[in-house]
């Protein structure tokens, strides 16, 4: 007679959370699936709260009777310790975004990378993978790089401004796929590295509405190459306007976006997402979001973050 | 761009409420209005929770985004303390059964009299209400005397088979209501007692499931008296069959349990509650606990706590 297996209450345990489009994709989804979904941002900055209240985060969730959690900056890794079991490949990782309440049990997976590889496939499913260019090696960036080498990339170049995250990154990739070869960079590198490369990667700010402009000189793009952005605000980046115009095959960041909500949809309800429908609604609400803040300004660099 | 003005979480703090029908009743309403709602049972005994954790668990609630909360057993007075504001009723009445979860500030209010209140008004319309004998006083009865006295009964006998407890509850009552006469008794009493009253309401668990049979001599009761019952598992109780069968006018204890969550909707979605509509789907609701329970034996007797 519980209510609890007929329905699904999510939530998203981060800073600056409020205007994640998570939360409207998940309802949406099982709205059309008939299913009861309710999924709630839980705002370390609103609540005033420390990254490592994230245990106890937990524990309410738990206690209030929630199904699964997303999490995210600057919780990925901070939430490990306190999990009862971690998939290998979020393990292996080292950082975990959602989180499954099963029996007072805490689950640990990650759906950055999984996202990540599905909206390749998806979007890219003739992209050629010997040998990628990954710009950004942070957080988002090794979630990516992970998934590249998972897809059977052989040769990864790991740019970043910081010589030693790309060394430390280049290293811990290294380690995990042995049959890789996985190389640290940095950007005054790329006028060598780009002619030799099947596809680009981008993994760093650039481009995000608070952070205009290109993250390579556009010189180096070649229309046999393929450019996969992870920005999605807004979701037509300069950079991927101008490789669609130099006839680049192009992923835009809105693929990873529905891919880490839908696999993670998946995870929390038992439910197959609908990758399609999902990336629609959320085309959908970036439009509006857009459509907003050319109205009124400043909003889209906030909702930027 | 939040979706918490979009939807509501709401939770039911207390021991063995898994089987309460409040939240699908509360999620079939909203359902039916179009609002996204999503209603939690947080019972204390499966989290092996003691009730001194209702605190904790409103500092939880709201944390996780919670809108309100339904308290109940053994919460109801525990929780006060944790709140910002607490409603006249709620204060006067010294019981809390609704929390309102605002700008992280907690609002205590108490359905459960104004309930019975609704209840009584919209099921006994036309019941005189001069002078009311009420079995039992305990936490409910408690509330449906408060309810009583605010809807104007001017003579109160208050039976109990503590009659200390009868004796404190009438004392407490008569300075809440000065200009009404609350006097305690014994069950030993009630020969005297039936043939000056306008009605009977009954508050004891006499007639649960677990509990079966009559609360007084049926011999007592005249076809002139309406009756009131809040046992509601069955709805229709032994008292209420053998009233109803008496002539007299019967008020069933799903009236009350639908009154008390119409009262809890509105307060915290801010939305009026259609009544009928709520009981419709709550004697279905429990229609279909009867049926399962005739089928497989012992569940009603579990179901009715």
């Amino acid at each position: 007679m519980s209510n609890r297996a007929e329905s699904v209450l999510v939530g998203l345990i981060g800073e600056g959370v409020m205007p994640s489009l998570t939360p409207p994709m998940h309802e949406r989804e099982a709205d059309v699936q008939g299913l009861r979904l309710l999924y709630r941002p839980i705002d370390l900055l609103e609540l005033a709260l420390p990254a490592a209240a994230v245990g106890d985060l937990l524990t309410a969730a738990q206690h209030m009777g929630f199904n699964g959690l997303n999490i995210t900056h600057p919780c990925k890794q901070l939430v490990m310790k306190h999990l009862d079991e971690i998939s290998d490949d979020a393990a292996r990782l080292g950082a975990v975004n959602t989180v499954l309440i099963q029996d007072g049990r805490y689950i640990g997976h990650n759906t950055d990378f999984s996202g990540f590889g599905s909206a390749l496939a998806d979007g890219l499913p003739d992209a050629h993978l010997d040998r990628v260019v990954q710009l950004g090696a942070g957080g988002a960036g090794s979630a990516v790089a992970y998934a590249l080498l998972k897809a059977g990339v052989k040769e990864l170049d790991l740019v970043d401004m910081d010589a030693n995250r790309a060394a430390e990154r280049a290293a811990e990739l290294g380690e995990l796929f042995p049959e890789a070869s996985v190389t640290p960079h940095t950007p005054n590198e790329l006028a060598q590295l780009m002619p030799r490369t099947d596809g680009l990667v981008h993994c760093t700010p650039i481009g995000m509405a608070a952070h205009p402009g290109l993250p390579l000189d556009i010189e180096l793009l070649e229309p046999r190459h393929w450019v996969a952005d992870i920005v999605y605000r807004p979701i037509d980046t300069q950079l991927v306007r101008e490789a669609r115009a130099k006839g680049c095959a192009v992923l835009d960041g809105g693929r990873m976006a529905v891919g880490q909500a839908a696999d993670a949809f998946q995870l929390i309800t038992g439910r197959v997402a609908d990758r399609e429908r999902m990336r629609a609604h959320f085309l959908e609400l970036i439009a509006q979001e857009e459509a907003a803040a050319s109205l009124n300004g400043g909003t889209l660099a906030k909702a930027a973050r």
